[in-house]
C-alpha cells in the first residue's frame, strides 16, 4: 500500500499526478520536451536511457513501463532494451550511445562521477553538446521519477503485460497527465 | 570548465537554464510550485530539505544557495540550516521536521529506503500526507537538479559571500528563470 493516500488502483505515479495534479502538470512537461521534442537523441534512444537509469535505481514500475516504450519505439530492434536492463553489450547500441549511458550511469550515482575522459569519448564518437546535455538531464530527471515512485511506495504491477498498454500509450501519445475519474 | 558550452561567469542551474529555456521553464515552474506555493509546511521548512538533500549529495551549488535562502526565511533561528548541514540535532528543530529530514535523507539514497516505521514516525509528530508528500517530491527533485548541475560540472562559487544575493533573490522573488542578457 502507498504511504499517503492515493486514489487506487492506478499504478506508479499516475495515482501521484491524481493526488497532486498542482506538481504534475510540470513533471508530465518536463517528461514531454525531455522525451519526445526534438533533440538530436531519438525518442527510443531517450527511452533507452531511462530504461537504464530506472534499472539501475531499481525502481520497477519506472524500469518496466520506459522499458515497454522503448520496446515500442525500437520496433524491430527490441533486444537492444533488454540488453540494457540486463548490463549486457548489445552489436546494436552504437558507439556513441554507449558512451552516453556511461555517462548517465555516472549521472545515476552522483553528477560529480562525470569526468571529462568521459566527455571526450562521447565526443568521439560523435556525441554533441546537445546529446550530452539531454542525456545528463534525463538521467537527473529519472534520479527523481524514480525516488518519487518508490519513496511514497506506489502501486507497481508485477505482471510484466500490465505495461505493454502503458508502453503503446507513451509511444504514440507522449507524456499527458492523467484526468480524474 | 562546464562539460558543454554554457555562457560564461553564470553559476549553476543558471547557466544550464540559458543554454536550455525548453526544459528550464519547467524545471523552475516545479520549483515555485513544490518550495513556494501553499503546502503545510512553510517555504523555510521546505528549503531546509532542499538543503539537507543538497548537502548528502555534497553538491556545493545547490547546498549553498538553498541553505541562503533558508537562512533568510528563517530570519533569527539561522543557526538551523547550520545544524542541518553538518547533520546536528538542533533545539529548534521540531520532531515533525526531525521525521521529515530522516524521509528526504532516505529518498536521497533510494526511495525503496523509505519504510512504514519512518512514515508511521513522521504521523505521530503530526505530519499529514501533503506534508509526506511535499517532503518525498522535494527530495527527489533536488536529486535531480544536484545531479544535473554537477553532471555538467557547472560554474560553482567557492566565495560563502556569493550567495548570500541568491538567498535574498530565492527568499523574496522565488523561482523565475534567468532571461538572456
Amino acid at each position: 500500500m502507498a504511504h499517503i493516500a492515493v486514489p487506487e488502483g492506478i499504478p506508479g505515479i499516475r495515482s501521484l499526478a491524481l493526488y497532486r495534479p498542482e506538481t504534475a502538470q510540470h513533471l508530465y512537461a518536463l517528461a514531454q520536451v525531455l522525451l519526445r521534442d526534438p533533440s538530436p537523441l531519438t525518442p527510443a534512444e531517450r527511452e533507452l536511457i531511462a530504461t537504464h537509469v530506472s534499472a539501475r535505481n531499481n525502481c520497477m514500475f519506472c524500469m518496466s513501463s520506459h522499458a515497454a516504450a522503448a520496446r515500442e519505439l525500437y520496433a524491430d530492434q527490441q533486444e537492444i532494451v533488454d540488453c540494457v536492463i540486463n548490463q549486457q553489450d548489445s552489436p546494436l547500441l552504437t558507439a556513441k550511445m554507449k558512451a552516453l549511458l556511461t555517462i548517465a550511469g555516472k549521472v545515476q550515482q552522483n553528477g560529480k562521477h562525470v569526468t571529462d575522459d568521459d566527455v571526450r569519448k562521447a565526443r568521439e564518437h560523435g556525441a554533441t553538446d546537445r546529446d550530452i546535455h539531454d542525456t545528463v538531464l534525463i538521467a537527473a530527471a529519472f534520479s527523481m521519477f524514480n525516488r518519487y515512485v518508490d519513496g511514497l511506495a506506489t502501486l507497481t504491477p508485477t505482471d510484466p503485460r500490465e505495461y505493454e498498454p502503458m508502453g503503446k500509450r507513451l509511444a504514440t501519445q507522449g507524456y499527458v497527465p492523467p484526468q480524474p475519474a
